[in-house]
């Protein structure tokens, strides 16, 4: 019954993705599309969590998100693309297992507090953010997966979300047949580049690279990074491993060139406009293609939609599925 | 737009009904149905807050509940009967409402507190419990009704059900232009019909009549109901008011004989066995036409599941409604 070759994994529509984004998670995710049976979705009713007092913002980074995606590579034959708040049963399964879950867990959870100091700025003493880990745990168990692909600082999530699943099925099945399977850990191994400026990188520090943004922007952001600024003159020799551009190239740049890269600039023999222009050259290889494909879905916005539609379905028939075995496992099957 | 006239109220499928609850609830209800739009509810869900930790124990109750409702007088063709976990759009609306119904709301509740104590046997530190007056406010503001029967000790959350319908219109409403109406309290004069020992009437202290109790076992309870216990003979002169027996009479019997009831328990011209027989009276002339209705559904299972079903879809469609409009205000509407 268990479909253990299955994964869930999903981001919450706020803005557009950088790179950042990309080779934090897309990138593992176009890797697993290739191997497992992978359900993506577009988190909404979970930036609901934060942008309750103005939800309407949400709106349109639905399909940008969705786009963001395609556009990456995800490819909707290999893994389905779906959108949360349209698979009604997860709103059911939410208010189930809201039930059974103790306050304690959700008040000791880890992440609780540390999201209520990011987002300080934003009021967020509210049931549903309390909660917020009972509605994740909903949205991977759902799908009953083998496995979620998580950081580090994931993880006292994953085990809430099995410790639940956990207590599901010790109050409703036998105990040598529980429902929901407990989702391990798949740890990524992340590559985190960071920001132009060397800082996380994150639209609000204004230091990133949208996966959308025009050829042009990003070549003025580039030329204009701030390498190793002890290097005055380009017959200075420089440092790489305090020069903000290297770390693109170790993501970016083909590995080939990184040790004639570092060894002029250690030596002056090559400089950081040189540098700048063979990472544009990485920059437009790497964009180029996620640009055209982002092309195909704003000259049909229907192709983009058709791709949630169809996952949306696919997704609801296998919430349903499980959602009759729960309704039948609690008694709930009238 | 608003249902002024509309009326929601809900009971939790937690056992069968008794005299008390008819007299406390029940025939207020009969009385709204008359005048009101009325949505009555059962309240499935709801009872999950309390038995999450054996969910199929509340299975059974759900259909006697309609029966007891049906038996009693309710009239599917004035009011409209639905099982509140058939309107899965409730699932929806809670989770939405979750997210701006601030904690301390809820911790501040009054009646969070007495609920715990009153159900000390139960574990109900759960996420789910202290949300419940987040559940109640979605039953009822789904259907968007002027008013909610309600006796005083539920002004509490009526007052919560205010703050949060008044929240989400701040939050997604122009200003001249709010969704959800306030509903009013209406505050029903409760008869209480103490149980047979004068403790309030419970099933669990076995002092209680079930509304679909045989005749033979109601005789039995009411010939051996004690009365006035310091009236050792029938030719003591006796107390009513220290007798369990005269408040049925005040609200079973034709009022017409309660003045010489009370006056030949006084002087000791009429026995407390003359007295239980006409106790006995009037509980036939009650009970009978109940009995007679039961036995109907009793016969016929379909005739009770066909007043649900056609409850259900009502009670969906106004849903829907609504969840339309919500959805719309909040920019969900995809």
């Amino acid at each position: 019954m268990t479909a253990n070759n299955r994964i869930v994994s999903g981001m919450r529509p706020t803005g557009p993705l950088h790179l950042g984004h990309h080779f934090g998670v897309l990138a593992n995710w176009l890797k697993l599309q290739e191997e497992y049976d992978c359900y993506f979705f577009v988190a909404d009713w979970h930036a609901m969590t934060s942008e309750y007092s103005n939800p309407k913002r949400i709106k349109q980074f639905v399909p940008e998100l969705a786009k963001d995606w395609l556009a990456a590579g995800l490819d909707p034959n290999k893994c389905v693309i779906y959108q949360q708040s349209q698979i009604k049963e997860i709103a059911e399964l939410h208010l189930l297992l809201s039930m059974i879950t103790p306050l304690g867990w959700l008040e000791r959870c880890p992440t609780y507090k540390d999201m209520k100091e990011q987002l300080a700025a934003k009021d967020l003493n509210t049931y549903g953010f309390l909660g917020y880990p009972v509605l994740m745990t909903t949205d991977i168990i759902m799908f009953r997966p083998g496995a979620v692909p998580v950081g580090e600082d994931q993880l006292p999530h994953l085990e809430l979300n099995r410790e639940i699943a956990r207590r599901f099925n010790y109050l409703n099945c036998p105990e040598d047949k529980p429902f929901f399977p407990e989702a391990q850990a798949m740890l990524t191994k992340e590559s985190k580049l960071p920001g132009l400026d060397g800082r996380k990188m994150s639209k609000s520090y204004g230091n990133s690279i949208a996966l959308g943004e025009d050829m042009d922007s990003v070549r003025k952001k580039v030329m204009s990074m701030l390498t190793d600024t002890n290097r005055m003159r380009k017959t200075d020799p420089g440092d790489p491993g305090i020069c903000n551009l290297f770390p693109y190239h170790k993501i970016m740049t083909d590995a080939g060139h990184l040790p004639e890269i570092e060894k002029g600039c250690r030596d002056a023999s090559w400089g950081c406009v040189d540098c700048k222009r063979l990472l544009m050259e990485s920059m437009e290889r790497f964009l180029t293609p996620i640009h055209e494909r982002r092309a195909q879905y704003d000259k049909d916005p229907d192709l983009l939609w058709d791709v949630l539609n169809q996952g949306n379905a696919k997704a609801r028939a296998a919430a349903q599925e499980t959602m009759a075995s729960v309704r039948e496992l609690i008694g709930f099957d009238f």
